[in-house]
C-alpha cells in the first residue's frame, strides 16, 4: 500500500444532517484531507461549517467546477446528484453519491465495503452509496449468505426520523412540545404526527402499493449480494427515534442452521457487533447504536415456524453506517487503502 | 334472544389502565349493569372509581366473596387471577380473565368472539382473554385462514407502553421531560429508556431465547385458530407509543392469493376496518387506532419474495380490543347475546 496522499475533499450538502456527519467522520478517521470544500445550494451560501477546528465558508454548488477535487461526497438529494455528480466525475473527482440517483445504474457500482469492496474498483467516476436500511440489512445478511445460502428474508424496519433530514428532527421535537402543552400536533414532513406514533410509509408509494423504500430494500439487496432473484420482502415503518434504524429480520436458509452458528458467523463479520445475551438483557437498540460505527445484531434465535429459519434484530446509526460512514469507507477502499486493488494500480481515478 | 337481565358486574383491578377502560366500555356499550363492584388490592382501598356518573368505592379483593356477582372481569395480573378467579367462578360468577394465567389451560376457553365465539359457551366458569398482540393478529388472520389456508406467518410488533400499565406511561412521559431538560433518562419499567428508542424485548425471556410475549403469539394463535401446528414466528418490540399496538405481518397462503382478495375478505370481517389507499396515503397507524374498537388493516400488497404470500400492516387499541373490549365482548357473547348458543339454554352459567 502506498502512503495516502493528501486529498482535496468536497462535501456536497455540507449543512445537512448527513453532510455534517461527513465532516465529523473525515476528522475522526483522519481521512487525508488537504483541503475541504463545503458545497450546498445558493440559500446556504454565507453560512460556515466547522472542519478540523476551522471555519469553512459554504460555496455554491452551481458555481463550483470541481477542478482539483479528488473526492466528492454527495448528499444533497437525487436531483442535485443527477445534475452535478457526472460533471464532478468528469472533472476528475471520485464521486461517492448518497442519493438513490445512480444506485440501479449498471455502470455505477453500489458498494458496502465489508460486502463487495472489489466492486468499488470498477467505478467510472461515480460510486453509489446504498439506501440506509439496505446497508444495515446487508451487513448482517452477507456474512450469513456466504456460509449457507439464504433463501428468503422477511424484514420489518423501525426507521429513525434522521432519514428525513433536519426538518423531520425539528418536527418530532416540536410535536413533543405541542403534545406536552396540549396543543394540536402539526405534521408537514410526514403525513401524520410521528410523535407517539409509528407510520408504515416511508418516502412514497411505488409499483404494487409497495413503497420506494421497500423496493430499495429489495433491489439494492439483490445488487449488493449479486443475486438478481434474491427473495426479500420488507415493511418499512417510521418510528419516533432520532437517528438509528432497527430491523426485525427473518432469515430462511437453504438448510437448517443453528442460532449458535449465526452468532459465530456474525461475530467474525467486520463492522458487525453481536449484542445478544438474554441473561444480561443484552440486545440491540437504536439508543445503543447511536453514534457508533458497528451494526449491532442480537435476538438471534430459532424460528418456531420453520427449522431452516432464524430470527434476529439489528440496529445501526442511520446517519453513520447508513450514510456518511459507509460513503467514507467506500472512498477509503478506493483512494486510501485499496483493498484488493492490483499492485501498481493508481488508486486515484 | 332473551332480553338481557340486569347483572352485578365486578371489575378486578379497577384502578389500573385496563380496569378503567372496562368501566368506560361497560358504559359505552350499555352493558346491563345492575351493580358495579370495583375491586383492587388493599393499597387501593379508600380510592373511588367513576361508573355511570357515580362514585364507586374500591373494595378489597382479598375480602370479597363474589356471592351474587354475575360476571367478574379480572385484570390484576396472573398471580391474583390464579388465586381469586377460581373462587369467583365457584361462587357463580362468569370470570373473564385478562391475565395469561389460564390461557393455555385446556379446561378454559381462549376466546376472540369474532373468531371462535362458540368456544365461549363451553366454559366452566372461567374464560381467558388472549394476549393483546395475539388478539389483533388473529382478528386479521382468522378471516383469511377461513378463505384460503394460511401456511406461515412472520410477525413483527410495534407495541405501545400501555401494555406495561400506568407506571410505564408515566415513565415514558418523565423520560420525555428529562430529555428536553437535558437530564439523564431513568428507566425502571423497561431495561432501557423507551423515549426515542425501541426495545426488542417484551416481558421476559423464555425457552430458546424467545420472549414470553413472542411465545404467546405462537401458542395462543395456534389455540385460537385451532391449528396445533400453525407456523408463526414473531419479534415483539416495544415502541414509544401510548396505547395502540401495530404489527407488520407476512402471511403465506397455501396457494397464490391476490391483495384484492385479501382486502375483500378483510372488508367483510367483523371488527376489522380496511384502511388502505396509497392515493390518499391511507394506512393504519396507532394514532388512528387509539380509542377505536376496530382493528385497522392496510398496506395490503403482494410479497415480492413469494407469490403465495401477502404483506400487511395492522393497528389496534391495546387497552380496548387488545384487552377490555375483547373481554366485554366475550361476556356479551355468553350472557347478553349468546351467539350460536342452543335455544333454551340458560345464558347464565
Amino acid at each position: 500500500m502506498n502512503p495516502p496522499r493528501a486529498l482535496t475533499v468536497a462535501v456536497v450538502g455540507a449543512t445537512g444532517v448527513v453532510g455534517q456527519e461527513f465532516l465529523r467522520i473525515l476528522e475522526e478517521r483522519a481521512f487525508p484531507v488537504k483541503r475541504l470544500v463545503a458545497l450546498a445550494s445558493k440559500r446556504s451560501v454565507g453560512r460556515h461549517v466547522t472542519f478540523a477546528g476551522e471555519e469553512v465558508a459554504v460555496e455554491d454548488l452551481d458555481e463550483t467546477d470541481f477542478g482539483g477535487v479528488d473526492v466528492a461526497f454527495f448528499s444533497a438529494g437525487g436531483d442535485r446528484s443527477l445534475e452535478h455528480a457526472p460533471r464532478a466525475a468528469q472533472a476528475g473527482a471520485l464521486v461517492v453519491d448518497n442519493s438513490s440517483a445512480f444506485r440501479m445504474d449498471p455502470d455505477v457500482p453500489l458498494v458496502v465495503p465489508q460486502v463487495n469492496a472489489h466492486r468499488a474498483l470498477e467505478h467510472r467516476g461515480i460510486i453509489a452509496n446504498p439506501n440506509c436500511s439496505t446497508i444495515l440489512l446487508v451487513m448482517a445478511l452477507a456474512p450469513l449468505h456466504r456460509h449457507v445460502p439464504v433463501r428468503r428474508v422477511v424484514c420489518s424496519t423501525y426507521q429513525a426520523v434522521s432519514g428525513s433530514g433536519a426538518e423531520a428532527l425539528a418536527e418530532l421535537e416540536a410535536q413533543g412540545e405541542a403534545s406536552r402543552e396540549g396543543r394540536p400536533l402539526e405534521a408537514r414532513v410526514y403525513p401524520q404526527p410521528i410523535h407517539a406514533n409509528v407510520i408504515p410509509f416511508v418516502q412514497a408509494f411505488g409499483e404494487d402499493a409497495i413503497t420506494l423504500e421497500e423496493w430499495k430494500l429489495v433491489h439494492e439487496t439483490r445488487r449488493l449480494l449479486e443475486e438478481p432473484d434474491f427473495a426479500v420482502t420488507a415493511t418499512c415503518v417510521r418510528v419516533p427515534v432520532l437517528r438509528a434504524h432497527s430491523e426485525a429480520v427473518n432469515v430462511e436458509f437453504e438448510r437448517p442452521v443453528s442460532p449458535a452458528e449465526v452468532r459465530r458467523w456474525l461475530a467474525e463479520a467486520p463492522g458487525v457487533r453481536v449484542v445478544d445475551d438474554p441473561d444480561t438483557l443484552a440486545f440491540p437498540t437504536p439508543r445503543d447504536a447511536e453514534g457508533g460505527d458497528d451494526v449491532l445484531v442480537g435476538r438471534i434465535r430459532r424460528d418456531p415456524s420453520r427449522d431452516t429459519a432464524v430470527d434476529l434484530f439489528l440496529a445501526g446509526d442511520q446517519v453513520r453506517k447508513g450514510a456518511a460512514l459507509n460513503a467514507v469507507e467506500i472512498a477509503e477502499a478506493v483512494l486510501v487503502s485499496p483493498v484488493g486493488s492490483p499492485p501498481g494500480r493508481d488508486p486515484i481515478p
